[in-house]
């Protein structure tokens, strides 16, 4: 660890946490217009909420405490139940669920084991920034959908129940704590790298984006959601 | 690994699983009046199933194909429901889930870490050879609970999605090739000492087994319901 990571920080006021629905109207409009085919935007997303499960999962095995572990458990659960929704929504649409979730298996299987983090905390903050950063993207897409979907795939995608917890598990960690602070800053920085990444992967169109000029509001407002999150954090983005 | 565990075996014809209600009614009986208090019943199995669904994650995590690693999902959900109706049973009895779970964290954790396998085979093995085993006893336990709790123990205890899937799997693995067939063999007769003194365990009364005339018979009907899950995937026991 170098030392210079290691400085003290001012002292963040303990903010609220950031709800995932504050995603601006524009961006909202934005992202419903690159929406891809109902069938493409829900195997990436049930295939992303296996590998966040994955997370939430180690997670859960990595809890010290009994009621911590118990309570990750439920937030894993409400997972699974979303992920079960969108399975559900791609047999209504005719398709094979598997068959729709596998050409995103190899994509997504590289980010989670590039974000799967090195101990308890490194899990916890994957946990929090890439199921917060990843829902909003996701429920941006979801207002592209048809109608008939829609609702049901945002129900799918807002998994809030561990969210507070991890904030309450990291805070109690970070605070008197400079050096888990900064690894946890880095790591976090890392984090947003590799989310942004299967983002960029989801809005392209035969190996390109759409335009920058179309993209990079949508990518500044999930950075600045990212940096809320830090912020609540205490650390700095 | 030694020439002698790679000798050919005789090739089993794939016997159909095992139901888990095989146990003898006799058993059944004697198990039923070895239950615990309700408390530290449910608190005991509360937390096993925290520790089942680890093993059952970490294979979520490694399928290395989509369909399975969904369908496996599914078979998580399930525990984690089944944990969850356990949680609300403790609420009834007026209890704290989590402290009445806590008790039996270091004891099972220490479980799940000496069960928790090597590689994917592994992990597939000691899932379907500790959730049978615990939830026969566990099932037979919940028989001398209050009428009012037995029924939905059951219910909760009685997780069944992934055992089929499991079997499945391991037979396609174990099939043509002896080296795996023996390792696994290997790996199942550990496996069913560490679960064996969970069990033993859950049935001390300070310290102590309530006589061996009455746990005897119990051990061997479990172990013989072990045996029939081993024959299923094709392995000697």
């Amino acid at each position: 660890m170098l030392s210079w990571f290691r400085r003290r920080r001012a002292k963040t006021p303990a903010p609220t946490i950031t709800p995932r629905s504050e995603t601006s109207a524009a961006v909202r409009v934005e992202l419903a217009e690159l929406t891809p085919p109902p069938e493409v935007f829900l195997g990436r997303l049930g295939y992303a909420q296996l590998v966040l499960f994955e997370n939430l999962s180690r997670a859960v095995a990595a809890a010290p405490r009994t009621a911590d572990k118990s309570s990750l458990s439920r937030a894993a659960a409400e997972l699974l139940a979303g992920h079960q929704s969108v399975r559900e929504l791609l047999e209504e649409l005719g398709a094979d669920p598997d068959e729709a979730m596998e050409p995103f298996q190899r994509d997504l299987d590289d980010f989670q084991r590039r974000t799967q983090g090195a101990d308890w905390y490194e899990v916890l903050v994957t946990c929090y920034l890439t199921t917060g950063f990843l829902a909003d993207f996701f429920a941006g897409l979801a207002g592209g959908l048809p109608d008939r979907y829609r609702d049901r795939a945002l129900a799918a995608i807002q998994v809030s129940q561990g969210e507070e917890l991890l904030v309450e598990l990291l805070r109690a960690g970070i605070e008197g704590s400079p050096r888990l602070s900064s690894r946890l800053a880095l790591w976090g920085r890392r984090l947003v790298g590799d989310t942004m990444l299967v983002a960029r992967r989801a809005l392209e169109i035969d190996g390109a984006l759409p335009g920058e000029e179309r993209t990079e509001p949508v990518f500044s407002e999930l950075v600045g959601a990212h940096t809320r999150r830090m912020d609540a954090l205490g650390l700095t983005a």
